[in-house]
């Protein structure tokens, strides 16, 4: 799936804790956060999902796609958009969350897309189980993980490849696994993965591969470069890498009061202030409890209604802001005992970092 | 309309040629750009266009919204935006790009949001011209600009502030100037201003506030921060501020080929190679010719047929791409003979940088 190439600028990556090269900026320039003010949403607006794109968007013109379904079926299956859309449909909320969200707040950072608190969203996602579109081939026996191949491709480190993610057979079985067409009832947009995309509930974003052209059954472990050279957790070059997989519990507050344009220090008027925001993790655990933290005193909020079993749940709790200078935290744990660390664990590439978020406030 | 205060972080802010500081690549994740491969759409998608909000995106209830006309006027008028959508409707296609596009190619560049190309996109945008809401107050003869108030606020440079910006008496009462609110056919998304925003054509966007809460009819020039803080031309400290306002010609290219994900180096197959892209110019000043740059040869691309006064006009050119390395560009010139530099003009906030793009790419 891959072939070797000249390009070695990829080699001057290296871990940091220094200012930024301007191959970060350029990654956070293409690629898009949500804005912590979105949060108050429970579905993320059009165009304030946060986006990793790791290639160029394809250009898909209307009415020409088509998925192969092939490697160890009965019977290949190359099946239009119209056919899929036929069959059963389920309309699913999901929180996505990027694998590398809050690599730059890890100290020394890898360099790479230079994330900070912002890369998550929800979306109510429209589309069918997987399983549904896999019965159209019948999988033999034999096959123990099906491979998702995206029509985007690139380079990462001298190696050409298309975007491509696996999921062991029992996963890719489950009802929570979906071939999507529809983004909050509209058809996908080109960033998000138009015409076609896959979403993995619970995981993180990079197993719901985009502008999906081409699934195979394996009868041995999927090596593309997306599954083993990288979304590994290592604490250092000579760990077992341990595949990233489910997303880790978190949580993130709306930032109180007004910015400052350049730091985006908050100012706050003295008195009651609500605070609230979101809470998830992965996997379909649900969120059992969310603290706030003003300058390290922490208290429960109150937790709103669940959404769904794979979307964030909004938490609120009110701080009487006195003048002066405060940090504002959130913390959640999962119905597991799962919970967020208040420094950041470190991890080779930046990826899983669900430490607490600080907001620094002036209140007067 | 502002208040000193006590922040004093912006003063950081410095003119560097080093990497970059975690505010701006803050401000990177916070702002988006158009994806480059997305010049091929007529009108950017939802969620690639382009986006510069100072503060935070303030949150707007449904069916709350009125704007207020104040000021230099015969009565005083409150509308609603029932009531304003009762005024006679315009779609007009526009597009808009940040002044501060191109800042971080800039040597030194002005520590702000360190946009590089891709500050740019189209969008249909559906309102009434200004001059049918301002005919409910009726200007008075003595007011000779008119100001726009967001509902967004915040502090710049210790100086608190709702994002304003004004416009000379004439200019705001064009045709060209909207009152907008719905975006290729749909009601603005929260973070282009929903409910109501100006869109000003012609002019780089922060003409075009967004949130639109007050209008004011002054007998003075407008005092706002935005107005005469920033947004100025200005060669060094001492030099007279020139206010920016139209947009100045420029072009970009979707880059051919494949990327590297973190150089963002491109890869391109040895032969004809189709070159394309958009170039556009501000005031409604057409395009007149565009040039396809190969290793500093310049040929003429062909024109697409114009979208409209103020849209961009799509250009395409052949390349027989050889094996090696090469530097692409493209230089738009408009029907007043302005024409795209080779080397960025040098301003001491980064605006109106229109050089010449450059992408790199290996043939083989």
């Amino acid at each position: 799936m891959t072939t070797s190439h000249p390009f070695r600028e990829a080699e001057r990556r290296a871990h940091t804790e220094g200012p930024f090269d301007p191959e970060e900026v350029r990654l956070a320039n293409r690629n898009s956060g949500l804005l912590l003010e979105a949060l108050r949403h429970d579905v993320t607006p059009a165009g304030l999902h946060y986006l990793l794109n790791h290639f160029d968007v394809p250009y898909v013109a209307d009415g020409t796609w088509q998925v192969d379904i092939a490697g160890r079926v009965k019977r290949r299956a190359v099946l239009s958009l119209d056919e899929i859309k036929k069959l059963p449909a389920r309309t699913l909320p999901v929180t996505l969350e990027c694998a590398g969200n809050g690599r730059a707040a890890m100290m020394p950072r890898y360099q790479s897309m230079p994330w900070l608190y912002e890369a998550v969203g929800t979306a109510e996602w429209t589309g069918t189980p997987l399983r549904h579109a896999l019965d159209q081939a019948g999988l033999l026996d034999d096959a123990i993980e099906i491979s998702f191949i995206g029509a985007d491709r690139g380079f990462d480190r001298g190696h050409e490849h298309s975007y491509g993610r696996s999921l062991r057979r029992d996963v890719a079985l489950s009802d929570d696994v979906l071939l999507v067409w529809a983004m909050n009832g509209q058809p996908l947009l080109p960033q998000h993965g138009y015409p076609l995309r896959l979403v993995v509930a619970g995981w993180y974003g990079m197993a719901s591969v985009k502008w999906l052209a081409r699934i195979e059954a394996l009868d041995k472990p999927y090596d593309g470069f997306q599954q083993v050279n990288t979304y590994m957790y290592r604490a250092d070059a000579n760990a077992t890498p341990v595949p990233v997989s489910h997303i880790r519990v978190k949580s993130l507050m709306v930032p109180p009061g007004i910015p400052d344009w350049y730091t985006r220090h908050r100012l706050v008027a003295a008195g009651p202030t609500p605070l609230f925001g979101r809470a998830w993790s992965g996997g379909g655990v649900p969120i059992a409890r969310v603290e706030v933290g003003i300058d390290g005193v922490w208290h429960d909020a109150e937790l709103d209604p669940p959404q769904g079993k794979f979307a964030w749940r909004g938490w609120r709790s009110q701080w009487n802001a006195e003048p002066g200078e405060h940090v504002l935290s959130c913390r959640a744990t999962d119905a597991d005992g799962e919970t967020q660390p208040l420094e950041a664990r470190w991890d080779m590439g930046g990826f899983g970092n669900n430490v607490v978020q600080c907001v620094h406030a002036t209140v007067r």
